[in-house]
């Protein structure tokens, strides 16, 4: 038998319409003779309006009681999918992080999965029951309640996959599937058949929303087949998956699979740094033990004995960083520190590229001819990322979505993956 | 070392706002020197719009989900009142049903408290930490997470004094205290002082909604004095404790304490009955096995070999109580089934009543006198009930708090208790 999990996002499960949406999609995937497991995100801005709450009462909420207001959002959902799916006559089953044993460590609010038990699970599939199970959660080695972190309802569905070796884990979200840019963006961005599991990571790393970066890591790690695909209708989505299905990458296919773009993301720059070692380690680590997490970094050339360091990172971190730069700043003789968010950073990703010399090359010629000026570059081996300003980007992704040939109006859908 | 244990209803943790005043409420006791356990309700009206929810994704939702969903009310409760205190400095721990170890049967929506473990609450106490406890919820013997039902947060709070030996368990409300009638009816209506258990049962039993019959019950049984009393104010509302405390009471203390009304049940009535034995017993097994709750009954005397029989039930208990009455009317041959949603039950509840003589026909003279008719008429030991028409109540709770003297402006506040 085929045992499928599932997992609902939350505007999937936005509103109880929808969330009798979602149960008709679910008893059909069960009506189909497959083996069923739901993991369901809190409804639309549930957990938003939690934080909320939290801010209102306190400066600064202690992890443990956060995690513990915060998971409430999706048991919320996970007893109303259950309700909504036995009144259809689909027997169902809800299950918190603590009850299916998701046994994580002990860091609160961005909690690592160390163990699944799923001992009640499998025994409510062998009753022939739908498990629905609330996403982001777990329970620690010191058996209190804890969260996975944003994006963590991807997690608890990839790795309840791989726990329980499903068949594929099935993503539903509010687009059709993985895009080769974000059609808001680019109107004539198509939608891909399927994805390398370093391609994803590369796109998530990149700025792409659709999966949490971590669910894909986990994914590869365990190679559990991901599905990425819409909860309004049943058209394919893309699949995502390990490199032996490579093969159904057609003949023709792109080499560049998508542009990705990202205005999360703000930059700072040391200035007049004196040009002798240790400063960049001073600076980096200094940033690491705050828990910062920089992105890319540039060190233009000395100039009569002193640089600039430049570097972007997520906005929310703007507020740790800025001390800590000031500091360091005043440590190494820097002559100041500047900060910038009008910047937009901008992927081409693409397996192809490794076999393709000069796509750098190609990128940069395009940007130039579209007036765009790079401030910064990084690249990996299926990746090559550019900081422009913010008002350059829909130019930007535009011309490299026609030029790399993206735009061709054929969708190249690839094939089921085999069942194993 | 004093222990109080302290519960919040809903209407008092409504807001974010609400709830900070109630952490410096606690915080306040903390200060003084008390070890501190909070129970706390859902937030205002949160409990109502997830049973709302659940009617909008099911039709008959299963008591096991139905739990699991209205449990997250209390949780959000707990972890936002615990950061609220952190935030004063007041370090604070929130614990579910299932942490304190608050151990039910297996009913779920009514679940009835069997034990109660509660070794991290005492845990945290000796750290010197305020416990914050999430009201109505436990966990059953199947180790599935169950509720109290309605009022069941009281029932917590009560429990938890009885099991930790706490010297009193504070009731805190929207109003400050036990009145001699309700203020909303009855201008002239007092705080009153001192209740003994069997009158706040009598006074719950007869529709005063202060305090759920159950914890009274609960209270009684254990020994666990209460104090109701606003959260607004530190002002001295009621207590309510054993009869030992009898002495307590005034000597120039009115003989009824006050008179309660309830407008939320509704007649039925069985016509033209044959007048044969086993009848009533049909009945009123039919209703007690489908869990509809009769309050008063009333079988008129037999003419021509018929009779009616009517009762009272709460409103929501009538449409499961229909088609019970129509079946059983077809079973022994009765004429018809009427119901009746117009009345209203005024009860007088008074200890002072066991050794004062004619208390019910000074009540039916007054009512008479007021031209208020009696349609039912039920008493115990230390009570009076009738049932009327619904628009007479008003004139008719006047009319009787002032003919048994409870206008008269002093209040009978009785000390406080002693301290064991």
């Amino acid at each position: 038998m085929t045992l499928i999990v599932q997992k609902f996002g939350g505007t999937s499960v936005a509103d109880p319409d929808r969330m009798k949406n979602v149960a008709r999609h679910v008893a059909e995937t069960r009506r189909q003779g497959n083996d069923v497991v739901v993991v369901v995100s809190a409804m639309g801005k549930a957990t938003d309006n939690l934080v909320e709450l939290a801010r209102q009462v306190s400066s600064n909420p202690q992890g443990r009681e956060m995690d513990m207001l915060l998971t409430t959002g999706e048991r919320i959902s996970m007893s109303l999918l259950c309700m909504a799916l036995n009144d259809l006559g689909c027997e169902a089953m809800s299950f918190t992080g603590s009850q299916v044993g998701i046994i994580t460590d002990t860091s609160h609010t961005k909690a690592k999965i160390l163990e699944i038990k799923g001992d009640r699970v499998r025994e409510a599939l062998g009753q022939g029951k739908v498990a629905v199970i609330a996403g982001f959660q777990g329970v620690s080695t010191e058996r209190e309640v804890t969260t996975l972190g944003r994006g963590g309802s991807d997690t608890t569905a990839v790795a309840m996959a791989a726990a329980l070796k499903a068949d594929v884990c099935e993503i539903y979200t509010d687009v059709t599937g993985v895009f080769s840019a974000d059609p808001r963006m680019v109107p004539q961005a198509r939608k891909l058949g399927w994805l390398s599991f370093d391609e994803m990571l590369e796109m998530a790393g990149a700025g792409s929303k659709v999966l949490a970066l971590r669910s894909v890591e986990f994914a590869r790690n365990h190679d559990v087949p991901i599905h990425v695909r819409s909860s309004f209708t049943w058209e394919q989505g893309t699949w995502v998956s390990g490199e032996d299905n490579e093969g159904r990458r057609k003949m023709e296919d792109p080499i560049i699979s998508g542009v990705v773009h990202d205005v999360g993301e703000s930059k700072m720059t040391l200035l007049g740094v004196p040009d002798k070692p240790g400063v960049s380690a001073l600076l980096f680590e200094s940033l690491a033990k705050a828990n910062v997490n920089v992105d890319m970094i540039v060190q233009n050339t000395s100039i009569e004995g002193t640089t600039d360091i430049s570097f972007t990172l997520p906005m929310a971190d703007v507020k740790t960083a800025e001390p800590i730069l000031n500091d360091v700043a005043k440590k190494v003789g820097a002559s100041g520190v500047t900060q910038d968010d009008n910047i937009a950073k901008l992927s081409l990703v693409g397996a192809g590229m490794k076999s393709s010399p000069g796509i750098a090359a190609k990128m940069f010629r395009i940007l130039a001819e579209n007036q765009v000026n790079i401030e910064m570059i990084s690249t990996s081996t299926i990746r090559i990322s550019v900081v422009v300003r913010r008002e350059h980007l829909q130019i930007a992704l535009r011309a490299l979505h026609s030029a790399f040939n993206l735009d061709s109006g054929e969708d190249y859908s690839a094939p089921l993956p085999e069942r194993k």
